[in-house]
């Protein structure tokens, strides 16, 4: 399986640009699978409601429609950020949506919001949940979603063999040694997309990373640069628990003394 | 709060010699709280169950008596790993004993067994449980129950401010990972006393660790090195589980969308 992440630094409320810069990183990858950092269509910071709002979509909106139509004639699946309108209920999450050949779009709704996200943002309310693309088991996360093991062990008991973790991390060093663990503990596939640049006081940590089933990094970003990283690994390299031959990760939880 | 690891190389099935190690060692830290290596009695490789069961004590044996002694007249709390034998059952369990001043001794017994350890040793019954000293609660877990994040989720949830950690480790950089990740994810203080030497074909990785909630290593033994390492903090750092003005790490948890 051939994987990528593409670390940059997305304009602030220029959807188009940002859109477009995707779309056409994506078409001319040549990857089975792409990740884009959170919020890459909008850009991360907004003063107000109002502000959000005009960078929102829906989750059939004209960035996800784009993304599928570039994952239908070129067989890779995209995931990427964005700001959701829920159009019924007039709420809008921090998402990722999942576009992959020939099937319908799939959106995660973070489920940890960070600091001032909160003001604006609604807390998730999709479950963890996993998807299939190119015989591999994947699933979503977004940034803060790391600090909590209960999210990627959720994945992973759900047999994801690849985390997907689009991000905009401001907390310097945090997740790229929180992810590394979370990618042993379960044994698992990881991709953390963060980007870089600056909005307002905020300065976004770069250092995306693949990273495999021991820990190992398979491809590391720069601190601020921008590009594609990438990465190949077999996914079924996940599947197997044991890393002795007598410690399979999952048949050794102790679930009867866990009090979580 | 004075605390301290004591990493060194325990002699193979000699109770005798180890015991008065440490000892001593107790007695003349002036610390608050020491912590040593798992099976730091009896060594860590057996030929046969009955090589262990002869360095097996019970949990009121000869080393408990002695360091309860020392934990008495100094008012230092000890935490050790020893092999323990279940005098009821003939079951052996590689065990970490807590004594405190005044108090009745405490036993853990490790959930999480290693490899070969899973030969001749028993699988943990005790909880994970939390007691108090200096005015601190604490628990204990050992060494390959660090894989398993929800085994420090449960000791913090139930108010530890401070996980104590007796360790043989053989995995190299695992444990020296993911414990700064426990201790960031549950923001808690995390003390891994772990130990150097030999045994057979085993090499153990040093590098025992004292850690804050952030992560940040307090004190740091050598991979070879052999002494005792100690730290100083206000353990009511733990306490507070704001790591932004609106993320407390507990109150966050998604518990609605977690299956595990």
């Amino acid at each position: 399986m051939k994987v990528g992440c593409y670390q940059f630094s997305p304009i602030r409320h220029d959807l188009r640009s940002n859109r477009a810069l995707i779309a056409e990183t994506a078409r001319n990858s040549n990857l089975d699978l792409i990740v884009f950092p959170e919020l890459a269509c909008s850009g991360y910071t907004f003063a107000s409601r109002e502000e959000l709002l005009a960078c929102s979509e829906t989750r059939d909106g004209e960035s996800t429609q784009l993304f599928q139509s570039i994952s239908d004639a070129s067989g890779t699946t995209i995931i990427t950020g964005f700001a959701e309108l829920d159009e019924q209920t007039g709420l809008i999450y921090n998402s990722a949506v999942c576009t992959r050949a020939g099937m319908k779009p799939l959106v995660y709704r973070k489920a940890h919001l960070f600091n001032t996200e909160k003001e604006f943002f609604t807390c998730g309310d999709t479950r963890f949940f996993t998807c299939t693309t190119h015989e591999t088991t994947i699933g979503m996360l977004i940034c803060f979603d790391h600090m909590f093991p209960e999210a990627a062990r959720t994945l992973a008991l759900q047999g994801a063999s690849l985390i997907c973790h689009p991000s905009n991390l401001v907390l310097e060093g945090y997740a790229q040694l929180t992810t590394r663990v979370r990618a042993m503990e379960n044994h698992v596939f990881w991709i953390l997309a963060n980007r870089v640049g600056t909005e307002g006081p905020l300065t976004f940590t770069g250092s995306s990373q693949i990273i495999d089933p021991t820990g190992k990094l398979l491809s590391q970003a720069g601190r601020d640069s921008c590009g594609l990283y990438t990465a190949e690994f077999d996914p079924d390299r996940a599947a197997n628990k044991y890393i002795t031959r007598s410690n399979d990760l999952f048949a050794d939880r102790r679930t009867d003394l866990y009090r979580i």
